[in-house]
């Protein structure tokens, strides 16, 4: 069992703010993250996969077609967007980093091939802050 | 003569766009940078004095001072904001990150004290794209 | 369940060095590291806890207040001190990088709150060299 | 139980390459990195071990013995040379990330000694790219 | 005037050899850069222009554009390629660090449009060693 | 005209303290950098050379032998050492970094061969502080 990495990189604009509370609470809570204007980060992702590798290829997975499906099903939601109004996965979700690196692992967890395992994102919100989420 | 630089930290959310252009031009000229909902930024600010080391001291100038300084006047005004919208000085400005380094010299430099001299502002957008201005 | 991390840095002096050894021993074992005149380093600490997301606020703790209980029970004591000399909770313990990331988990573990737990202290002595603790 | 990591750096030559295929069938699944003339890459590896601190050094093991066994084992095999033309232990493997991470282990953990684990081979082919193995 | 700068990453083989030389003496002067059978970077490109911010787009140069120059002229030459073997460009060139940067400058300079100046060719060969050449 | 810079590392203890002055004053201006019982650092040395490369390597200098002098008349010196106390060029001197880093060229500049000139001594203190020191 071998656990192969790969990390993207996205832009993206969000607030965290929780729609049933008043503004006043909002900013208690969450500080200057609850800015109405928005705030935004260079989300940095590691996405790791685990398996054997294929006596063919010496490869878990080939590496661009794990690229390849991250830009698909990850990045082309997030990149240059606003994580609150843009994104349907995280509708209805507070844009915290821990929702959503775990709604990434949900996103694309079905599109890997069966024979690897997803085992982890790990997600940067800044160079300083980052969750882990291993899908339970 | 020595040089002494600090590196600071700041979140935003911008977009570019220009509006006197029409949508369409806006997205064919920007492309993604041009999303109406926003997007967002981890800026590394490097911000390079010169002058003499002070005899009682070695210092050029206490560093601790310097970021007080950059917090103040940049990075209060910078940070978990919408550069479009919450930036006085940014008002009437394409948000570009050559924009953005310029006005940031503009601001922070009538508050160096005299026997320093602003050198060099150096602003990262991305881990992989950054721009520096030198005053003139 | 999800891994929140936050990342902090201390700057300190200390020296490798066992009492109950003569200079010579400890030169031979420690090396540079028993320099009588002290040395030190820039150490960079990576505190993980777990547990769940709050359904109100999307987070499993408030990186800024976890960012608080670190400066006030870890950074206060050691950034800018001699871990040997100035340090209560490394009184009679070799100043191993090893023993300074389990005493960190032992100062820091009882402060959190019941929701969270601790599940690693990872501690950079140098960029080349780490050492990880998870409490057993 | 603590775990130490050390971080060391080798450079080296490889292509990826199917003696059993054509050249066709290597081009089409290995895309630039079956390239007849080599191409290569900056490798960072980390090699964890775990244990008990020892209460004479406070040292899980000493770490620049660590690295000297890293030398002698591995990087004296492994900087400056091509993985499938110059390396004992790589021949008639295919020179991906995944097998000579597998092999590293094999190669240093019986060199280690009795007190500590080998815990983790962790290996960067490239900035965004890294594979782990935990030695099963 | 503004700097505007992009970092690129390419991979590569090379050898250090001097032809006019005994095998022997080129190993007694490159050491074990010399090796026959290639050895191998993740070199790391930053590429500086400087000009005048444009009035419309606060943009010196598109970075889009700019990171198409160069993977157009110049990754697509140097990328999972022999330095040595596969590119035409520094045929009958030592393939130092010192002279593929001196040839990356003189491959892209005339492909940049005229309302930009090219400034400066860095070049990582390791995280330790890089060259910078700015023109003359 | 290239430039070619070595990256070198060293880790030290320092404090900051005028012996002018009252330990009261020395406090103030200082605060906990004036720690009598020291701190300490994990400096990065980046030192930059100009020169033309020799057409007989493509070498501006064997960035090997770059690396040696620096280990001989500097790194010898100042690696696990006490600046105040253990380095005979930094007697009688304030131990800033700006100090520091001119007191690394006055040492290193004789040392270097006639064919290539010292451009640059760069110097972090952390990752978030550095000095540069171009000879006058």
């Amino acid at each position: 069992m071998v656990y192969l990495t790969r990390v993207e990189h996205f832009n993206a604009a969000h607030k965290l703010y929780n729609p049933s509370w008043s503004q006043e609470k909002n900013e208690a809570v969450f500080g200057k993250c609850a800015n109405e204007h928005w705030h935004g980060h260079n989300y940095e992702l590691y996405v790791t996969i685990k398996g054997r590798p294929h006596p063919d290829t010496g490869f878990l997975y080939d590496v661009k077609q794990l690229s390849q499906l991250i830009q698909l099903h990850i990045l082309e939601k997030l990149d240059h967007k606003n994580l609150n109004l843009d994104v349907d996965f995280m509708h209805g979700k507070l844009c915290s980093t821990e929702n959503l690196a775990i709604a990434i692992w949900e996103q694309l967890n079905p599109h890997l091939p069966a024979a690897v395992q997803l085992h982890c994102i790990k997600l940067y919100e800044t160079p300083r802050i980052y969750v882990e989420y291993f899908g339970e």
